[in-house]
């Protein structure tokens, strides 16, 4: 199969290029029934879109949704849902004198050694701006996870080397989390996070970071085993994204320091309902869903495009340098968030209807 | 789909649970004319085995394979290789007394509020053994990578709080990480590991770990954005293993505290080829290959299975404790380096045949 | 996986309904550097178009196609292409009256009994509008093949009881096909059947017919056993389009009255390459191409929607009568034949990229 | 993907060649808690198998199953269900002679230029042989739709140029099928069937036929527009056995020769529920199932392995001559009954799941 979806039976698929005429998603599988309309969708697009405050990139992309089929009288009909976006700030100029250029870390060399051709405006298919489809997908599938009793939430726990402090799992609100413009629940780390990633614009530089999601209320039996196990499709959803260079679940990476001893969870009775004391496992056993909550965390690396000047090659192989110009996001942590909230929001949706659909009992 | 599959168009199908009488694989989509025997299979099996060190459980499995399809004189026929094992080891009385218990750390709760039904014995489906059948059809994905010069070599770089020291990527040969027990190729740190998991066997807990793994001469041009990058692809791969709760390529986690002009690799031209100076990109660039070394860590929580009485709960839903008898690992480590490289050449090889398939030019 | 898409590296995902805003396909999977504009398109979109002739529907669709994505400097990249088409003509107050009606021989009962929504204008996502997505998509499919030198010609056989003789399979030219308004290479056989659907449509009523397609130029290989044989996958798309009621190759249902010894096609040497004699096997042995030609025909029903009072029942269940009013085919065979084209093409294109990533020789 | 699965939620893959060690199918997605054992899977195997009367093939193959995986305490668990069958009259001897030969009607050559390589005996992995497979999964598809009050009856209706009466279709029962050799209720046609193909045997001759299959049972609302429709899955299904050559529904090819007043089936009130007077929709509307009997027919080509002298070319592209030795069917149709019947209960539980998943409304 190609690589432009996303999903076994909630399945998605996006096109569309940075600066081409659209950027798009068809949503197939989508129960019918669900009501549904652009001003859905506009919420989480705001979230995501550049230029929403001091922190991101000051370019305004409009990000106006048009769902062009699928929906009868306002609802779902199970047909595929298509959602368009129109491109309209595309200054593809400041992308001519890039052309001929690799910017490091960016895919435009790898994009031409596999395609042997390259929409260089803008990162072309590779730009970020692809994600503006996912998350008008995951607003669909956020709508269905809502029906039964799910949330999710993301937030920024880091940046560079200022941390988050504890975040109260059970109570934080995607509302908690908007307060301030780095998406960072804890207001104190947050000022300083600010600071910081100011400080790095200013400097014509950028700054990497980490996040931190949480899905509760999901209920135990999602995961398809042995390859399809949850852990491992969320793991997929997140490396999907571009600038994320890792995943973990409940303890992760720290796991590797602990002992078997300290690291399991005890199964206790909870409300009647078999429950663990602790959730060092991230809300996941043997890759499905527990019934606790579900915990994972991404890095994003520094924002490839900066203004400093860098040492590159042209695609002539001349060795030269490279300052990439134009309105570039100085850290990616706060416009990650709705993002990452949205691939998991399409992750679970599709392991919910593929357990209904397996687990019919005969 | 159901969750048993894994790759699109070299892909394989395992089956088979711990105790039941087979344990297999069906390889579909193997190319035609590729030389392979059970011999061929043998080295990586051994290297997987329970009971091959001190550091290991001493359950002897015999994990002996048989060939009965795909194959006609010596070579494959392009039609589906299926690879059988024949449970010999089954002794499931071990498991008797927990048919009843749902044991921390384990899958027993989660398959129970799943299906409704569970092989309890010694983990059912779920049980690591199911990897014995990944491990096979690694080597057939290792032999293809091989004809096209890319090998893979995965070692052990952390055991509780012992790290290894710097390893030497360029160099580092199979030989060199199985000269010791616990697969690290700096001698000095392996010693530590060793008699930490000693330490650790004797007291009846378990300990975790970290595990890199690395592939060497992938050319430039294999992932399929935007979602089946090969970034995503491996991270799928590896949390699909059973212990494994995290991910890492390149920078990985670290990149949170870089900046870009730090974290961003020059292009320079080497060999008349383009590559970059530094790879803190690990070898994938907006999850397409680069030519660069390709470099991911993955951790291992510590076994679930000990010794020690743990608190928990019965299928009745009476607070109860257990101790988990029979013979597991102290350190999943050794046996996993086989495992995570098998699951990466499974990747690889799938991601060669689907751009051969797709980047034909017209 | 949801229904929506069809093929497996050469894929497409249509959406779009009747009376929609936009009818569109997605596909994804095309090889990078085809040179492709909407001016590709037109020839095979006018093939298909209502209104064409005396012998189609008097509607007038517009059918003009904007490429959005995909695309730059005028070859594709390898990222998903994306055609849309406007919906224009959309006079759904014809189908007010018909909203509350289960129309026979149409879908609309059986939409109601799965999705329990149903939008009623002009059939919605069941209409045959939703073809013209596959025409565009069939033509992208149809460069790929010229360029490996295959060409697909359909052409009308029979309507009703009238039987076009016999073809020049080796010389019959799509010129030749569209010489007459049926679509039928025989002209005398084509100038009755003019007369018969002129007849059939002043008496307010609609009728059946055959077509017949071959591939020329196919290299034997071409098919992946056991359950994706190429036969397999030509009858799937041909009884996916609306009103396809049969599927045949080479001998057909013919064969069932024939003995192995007349049936057999004998191998001979032919140019230097094997070739049959004879080809009675309609170009494929073992569901693999064979090199012969690829020889299909397909009966389709008479056209669902008529003027002529009909009994049927009410959405509330009640037995009443209805009259299909609007602007119908009376006949399918002459839009249907570029439709049929479109499949074979898509079917053929998939085919091949997947031989050239599976049959890869290590 | 590689081409031996079949199904999307309830999918199969089957390995094996005709003189391998096994031949076997792996059963991904079947739901747990199904009572299932080997004694299920002979009633249906039996019927399937070679020898089991004068009008086939004296070959006695054993067909004796084993499940070695997904049950435990005799129910399905969820996890993966491989039943194999390992093949013990292995007399490749018959086919050295023809190991250099291209045997006309046989995938031989097809084959050789498609991968290569060939596995020569007795058809390789395109025997008819690899059926067996899918007949033991269709037994236990049809467990899930008995369960469901869905019964499948296939039957032959035509042997060379002898057609069956009228069956009923309503009461037609399996032990009305197996009441004689040729699998056709019509006694005194099947009569006649059966001398014919004695005659035709004794001739050194094979002959073709004609079977059709029934669905009863199965409710409105099954089938995935726009592609995987009922009809085009099923299509699909018969089109990816051996031999078959077309497949019709409903009116099938003689609905080319009607007009919509005479074919369109009215809708009329049955016991409360919406139904059609007639059926000539054959079950399904817009590729949807009416809840109406689903009807279809397929034919197949005589038995290509004749004991008459053909010529042909050898691998070395020498024309020659060819006498096909070893005992084969003079007609499929009696084996072909329970296997055309098992791919239609994998279609229909599939699509049964399918439905599930998808049509649960938010």
């Amino acid at each position: 199969m190609p690589g432009n979806s996303f999903g076994q039976i909630f399945r998605i698929t996006t096109f569309g290029e940075s600066h081409g005429s659209m950027i798009g998603v068809v949503i197939d599988g989508c129960p019918p029934g669900l009501l549904l309309s652009e001003d859905d969708l506009r919420p989480d697009l705001e979230r995501r879109r550049p230029g929403q405050s001091r922190v991101t990139t000051p370019r305004a992309e409009a990000d106006d949704p048009e769902i062009v089929s699928g929906l009868f009288e306002g609802r779902s009909t199970g047909a595929p849902i298509c959602i368009l976006f129109r491109n309209k700030d595309a200054r593809s100029r400041h992308y001519d004198d890039i052309a001929k250029l690799y910017r490091p870390g960016h895919a435009d060399y790898t994009v031409d050694a596999k395609y042997g051709i390259r929409d260089h405006r803008g990162g072309g298919r590779l730009s970020a701006r692809e994600t503006v489809a996912r998350v008008a997908a995951g607003v669909v599938a956020k709508k269905l996870l809502t029906a039964e009793g799910i949330d999710i939430v993301g937030y920024t726990v880091q940046v560079g080397s200022i941390m988050a402090g504890e975040i109260d799992r059970q109570s934080v609100r995607v509302e908690d989390v908007d307060a301030n413009d780095v998406r960072c629940p804890d207001a104190l780390a947050a000022k300083a996070m600010n600071e910081l990633i100011l400080q790095v614009r200013k400097e014509g530089d950028s700054i990497g970071g980490t996040a931190e999601f949480i899905a509760r209320g999901c209920p135990p039996g999602l995961g398809e085993p042995v390859f399809d196990k949850l852990k491992a499709d969320l793991a997929k959803a997140f490396l999907s994204i571009p600038a994320v260079t890792g995943f973990e679940y409940g303890s992760g990476f720290a796991a590797a320091q602990m002992r078997g001893s300290e690291h399991n969870d005890p199964f206790v009775m909870r409300d009647g309902k078999v429950a663990t004391e602790t959730n060092r496992h991230g809300g996941m056993l043997g890759g499905i869903s527990s019934g606790e909550m579900i915990i994972m965390r991404a890095p994003l690396k520094p924002t490839s495009s900066i203004p400093k000047e860098q040492r590159t090659v042209s695609t002539d192989h001349t060795e030269t340098t490279v300052k990439v110009e134009g309105r570039h996001d100085p850290c990616l942590l706060p416009r990650f968030v709705p993002i990452g909230e949205a691939m998991i929001a399409l992750v679970l949706a599709d392991h919910l209807m593929r357990w209904r659909a397996q687990c019919s009992r005969p």
